[in-house]
């Protein structure tokens, strides 16, 4: 691990977004994150990202860029992701379901329930729609660990999956293929963005609210932005994955 | 520092909540907070705490006591208390206001304005309400010196600031006068709780629909509970603090 596999994990790190969102990149530039402090305590920064205390931050700060390739690479982010999922499927053991097919259980995609970590390590060129599409189109990102076992588990339940995401809806043959050679075989509903849909909460709610119109109920929802989480209709409960690399509004 | 401080500490942790509230104990024994787990990661813990991932939790993870009382009595809560009230602060200052008098900033009391460490670290007897409410008598808790300079920062921006406290009003004038020795000398109303008026989220709900229904805009709200900071008429933007000491509903 090398200091430029950090750098191109930070350079590189917005590429899960699509044009249509509300991306605030993240490069390792100096400046950031709305702290101009020069002693940055970096786990003071991550703590307020995740507790959406930081909004609307366009990059990690400049002393914080190997903290965070270093979390992202190492084993806390995988701990920190496995104690959400444990909560969530706590909660989904606890809750009765009317077993008419409309409870539901919604998993956003990019760093939630498929990793772009590989992409982002890979090469030292920086981050670009072309290079970060080819990725998507081999439909190789590997399954979030965690995600995928609360995945299998609410299966089990008897929760009806849908996967919401910002991917645009050209991805939809990748996705299907990927999310399937690592196991989320099965699901109810595979909602891509299309063209005109809008971006971060706006999109998200809107295509929740659809779901709820057509009486489903959003029992839970897992994502690792807070745009995923937030807005109407975000589900009876939400859970928030890490995600220290970059922010969708 | 023994590690009969750090069992004080977290024994006593519960003592900020008053009867009305739904408050989860923090007790040092084995068991829970939704978790089994042995080899737990205690900051994933904390984090899932702080991101809401965790809800109801009854007590700090046995495994995890002596973590949260080093957090809690080390830098880093102070670390992160301050990225909180940096990004607080650096709102406030983008904001327009309007200059009627109506814009208003909200701090909630224990753990935010105040701080009850030195209560929870000065003896070795287990908590009880007798103890703590001798202690708030005393109004001698120390500011949360980040919480502090916010505030005086908002005053100086021109918000009217409130207290909003569970704390009930047979303190009311203990609370004055320990607020006015630290240096919280100025607001525009301390609400403080009447017998019989709910708890957690209703409660501040409730006493934020007053300042609304008075004409108030509530630009800003800082809290260390969830439940300061979700419900109705929350705030144009809220700010959690951290504490993972203990869990009001």
């Amino acid at each position: 691990m090398t200091f430029t596999i950090f750098f191109v994990l930070l350079t590189l790190a917005t590429a899960v977004a699509l044009p249509n969102d509300v991306v605030h990149l993240l490069k390792p530039h100096s400046g950031s994150a709305g702290h101009k402090h020069h002693g940055l305590n970096c786990l003071s920064w991550r703590l307020a990202v995740e507790t959406n205390n930081l909004r609307n931050w366009t990059q990690v700060p400049a002393t914080c860029e190997a903290y965070v390739g270093h979390y992202m690479l190492g084993k806390q982010y995988g701990q920190d992701c496995a104690v959400v999922t444990y909560a969530a499927y706590e909660y989904a053991k606890g809750l009765n379901l009317a077993k008419d097919g409309k409870d539901v259980w919604i998993f956003d995609i990019d760093e939630t329930a498929l990793s772009n970590l590989p992409y982002y390590s890979r090469d030292t060129i920086p981050y670009n729609e072309t290079s970060f599409n080819a990725w998507v189109a081999e439909a190789v990102a590997p399954a979030v660990p965690a995600s995928l076992k609360l995945y299998n588990g609410s299966v089990k339940l008897g929760f009806k999956i849908v996967f919401l995401t910002g991917s645009h809806d050209t991805f939809t043959e990748a996705r299907i293929k990927n999310l399937k050679a690592v196991g989320y075989t099965t699901w109810e509903k595979l909602i891509l963005k299309k063209a005109g849909e809008g971006s971060g909460v706006v999109y998200k709610s809107s295509k929740r609210k659809e779901l709820v119109d057509a009486g489903y109920r959003i029992r839970g929802n897992i994502g690792d932005q807070w745009s995923d989480l937030l807005g109407s209709n975000a589900g009876d409960r939400t859970f928030k994955l890490p995600d220290p690399m970059y922010y969708i509004g």
